[in-house]
């Protein structure tokens, strides 16, 4: 593929270990969300948690083609991510539907936020697909009243999703890391030494610096503390 | 709504009925297809079949709004076609992926069938969008390339699947007489005395054995006996 030609081998390995594990992300985000239907007190509430499952796989579906027309095996590429998507999704099964709520307008933003970031270290074309993924869906602003809504009948519930809203980042940043320890071209892309790699770690700080403070700017949208 | 006026408000009731039928059945099969992804033995396998859930979202959405569009209470008005649905799919859960694999495509196949033939019974609105909502998906090719595969290197399989097919077909007409003898003016739309419904019961039956002669012709085209 053109695109990739002037950045070398490594960056092509790299990129498609990033590109498989962004798809099963997105591809087990709308089996989760899919299933976290089930949990809502209404059909149109159910419908809503369904249009981001949709959204999801629409972006797996952006991805996978991106792969197909770099001749890559999808199911090969992605194996390595499975297990931990699985983790994380098994060690925050929400217990309710405001839980799933809060997981999957969380879970779906830091994606988004990590889509964004990763974005400028890719060629142009890739970085167009990435951040075409990253467009966030209707589906924030339905959290976002449903929350607020669940806080004024029952304050109580405020404290119990905040805590959630921190188990959800936690877990989250466990896999994460576990992924970049595993893959090592990936992590390479990141704090490598090539030119488009992140300069050093001091940036690698500055990009968590600021994957949290968007986290904290969502969680106070929903009326919770970070 | 304009295209509702001339027929009178039985015909509203009727189409208000049919319409938050067949989107809950949409709905209802986006979850179920979902869920079913799981029991794939591939992702990409898993990723055919969720293209149907989503092809069946998109379905539920487009009836969704026209009814919203008519001041419909959706909720309120699928309410009653939940037990018929969520029986159907109990009693026909898929015990392996070959069986779920079969079970979207003859559940899907089944719908799109009775769609087109409700249609013609229908103002000319209405029926544009249930005949959108009959374009079938992808999906067909990979089910009966699917299929034929799995008899090719274990013939045994079509016997058990031939079977199963059969199961499919009796519970969703059992679900369907449950349906319309609940729904009164649904039936009404059907077997009515106005000028838009059904003529007689023979045309009833006429359309029995049109929709029994296209799920044979399904069975046969995955190498299935009906």
């Amino acid at each position: 593929v053109d695109h990739l030609s002037e950045r070398g081998p490594e960056y092509r390995t790299a990129l498609v270990q990033l590109l498989a594990g962004l798809a099963y992300g997105e591809f087990s985000g709308f089996m989760r969300l899919a299933a976290d239907a089930r949990l809502a007190p209404t059909l149109s509430e159910s419908a809503e948690i369904s249009s981001l499952a949709v959204h999801e796989y629409e972006n797996f579906v952006a991805i996978r083609d991106y792969l197909a027309a770099m001749d890559v095996s999808l199911d090969e590429e992605m194996a390595p991510f499975v297990d931990s998507f699985e983790e994380f999704h098994q060690r925050t099964q929400p217990k309710d539907w405001l839980e799933s709520v809060v997981k999957a307008y969380v879970g779906d933003a830091i994606a988004i936020d990590f889509f964004r970031e990763i974005a400028s270290y890719l060629d142009p074309t890739t970085a167009d697909l990435v951040r075409n993924v990253a467009e966030p869906s209707e589906y924030v602003e339905f959290a976002v009243a449903t929350v607020r809504q669940a806080i004024t009948r029952d304050p109580a519930v405020g404290g119990r999703l905040a805590l959630w809203g921190r188990r959800l980042v936690g877990e989250a940043l466990a896999q994460a890391q576990r992924v970049f320890s595993e893959q090592e071209a990936l992590a390479g892309l990141l704090i490598g030494q090539s030119e488009h790699a992140f300069p050093d770690l001091a940036e690698v700080g500055r990009v968590f610096a600021r994957l949290t403070t968007q986290h904290t700017e969502r969680m106070e949208r929903m009326g919770l503390q970070a």
